[in-house]
């Protein structure tokens, strides 16, 4: 089977640029999460809502990875932070490459907190490490609270589980507590928050978490 | 480059068998649709609808797409139809040797329409023919209208675009008519339907379309 030993040296071969990109990033004091979610989870809109939270808390950076255009790259750019747009051409997430060219991009010594909007897929990106400190899956409520069960190997790859959309749940049938219970029988490590971006419910304790965040030597 | 002439080889050995499956299933009198959306956009709720909507006027099947578990299954079994559960043990898209293994395990003399649920995944799915004769997308209100810019490839390889959720739309913001325009600018011959699962407006005129399609052969 040669094909498998091919893909296996390509997992190794990303696996080495994330640790080095982790390296890199821990000698200029930066802490990178990678936050991986649906399309339209809202990546893009904690990211926003993050800027403002931590403002005189922390400096943000942003790497934005899409598969075409750079409209969330625009929409972050309005906030005035560090931003670089990652296209994969098609691809279906971002690799430790790619982030490698992203980050010799930005002005690391800026940024303390560097967030990585990773392409949205809830299958692909949770088997590629990009250098980051924390892996983080946003959940959305309008997606159904059944997904643990359908996308394990996202939620095992998980530090941390975010449920955004939180304002939805009077129109909407999601068991938030049963979501929990899901996400903790697959992955019991996981650390949880709910919140929304749109009434900044639940913001201030993910923000609070993230400025506590620290580099890790590689 | 010996790893892109294996990935090529691959992708037409894929072919071939989804034309196979194509050829099979007309010969049957079999229509298979293809559906593909981002995890939690209601594909298999749209599936439920659409059987109810069709009793009397189609025979359907089922086939169901998922990384894991089968709780989509379990639930299109309750109304009856022949369905099989395919889990891809990971995998991010079903493949024609899949739907292959799933359409030798169903009853295709009582099957006039089959409904192929794909993987949650609004990027790879896309690449993958599977013997359908349409394909289709559905995107859902909470996903938000810019999903068409950052997933053109999904777009690209549509042949019907599905908006779900429609009954959302007082509580968000969704510009439905420009979310319109953008499919067209991307794909101006995809065909719309707007619905909501849970209302069932606009239902019919997607069932309708449904009921009027006959088998093509290869």
């Amino acid at each position: 089977m040669p094909e498998v030993k091919v893909v296996q040296q390509f997992m190794q071969a990303n696996d080495a640029v994330a640790a080095d990109n982790r390296r890199l990033l821990a000698e200029r004091g930066v802490v990178a999460v990678n936050l991986m979610a649906s399309p339209g989870a809202g990546k893009t809109s904690l990211i926003l809502r993050t800027i403002e939270a931590l403002r005189g808390r922390a400096r943000v950076g942003v790497i934005e990875g899409d598969t075409a255009s750079q409209v969330d790259a625009d929409r972050v750019a309005t906030t005035g932070v560090p931003v670089v747009q990652v296209n994969t051409g098609g691809g279906c997430h971002l690799d430790a490459p790619m982030v490698r060219t992203a980050i010799d991009a930005l002005p690391l010594d800026e940024i303390d907190l560097l967030l990585i909007e990773n392409v949205g897929n809830l299958v692909c990106p949770a088997g590629f490490r990009l250098g980051e400190s924390q892996n983080v899956v946003i959940a959305s409520v309008p997606e159904g609270d059944d997904k643990p069960y359908k996308y394990p190997g996202m939620f095992l790859a998980a530090d941390v589980v975010v449920v955004n959309k939180i304002d939805l749940l009077p129109y909407l049938e999601f068991d938030l507590p049963g979501f929990h219970r899901l996400v903790q029988g697959v992955n019991p490590r996981a650390r949880m928050f709910d919140l929304s971006c749109r009434t900044d419910e639940g913001l201030a304790a993910w923000a609070d978490w993230l400025a506590g965040l620290r580099p890790q030597p590689a």
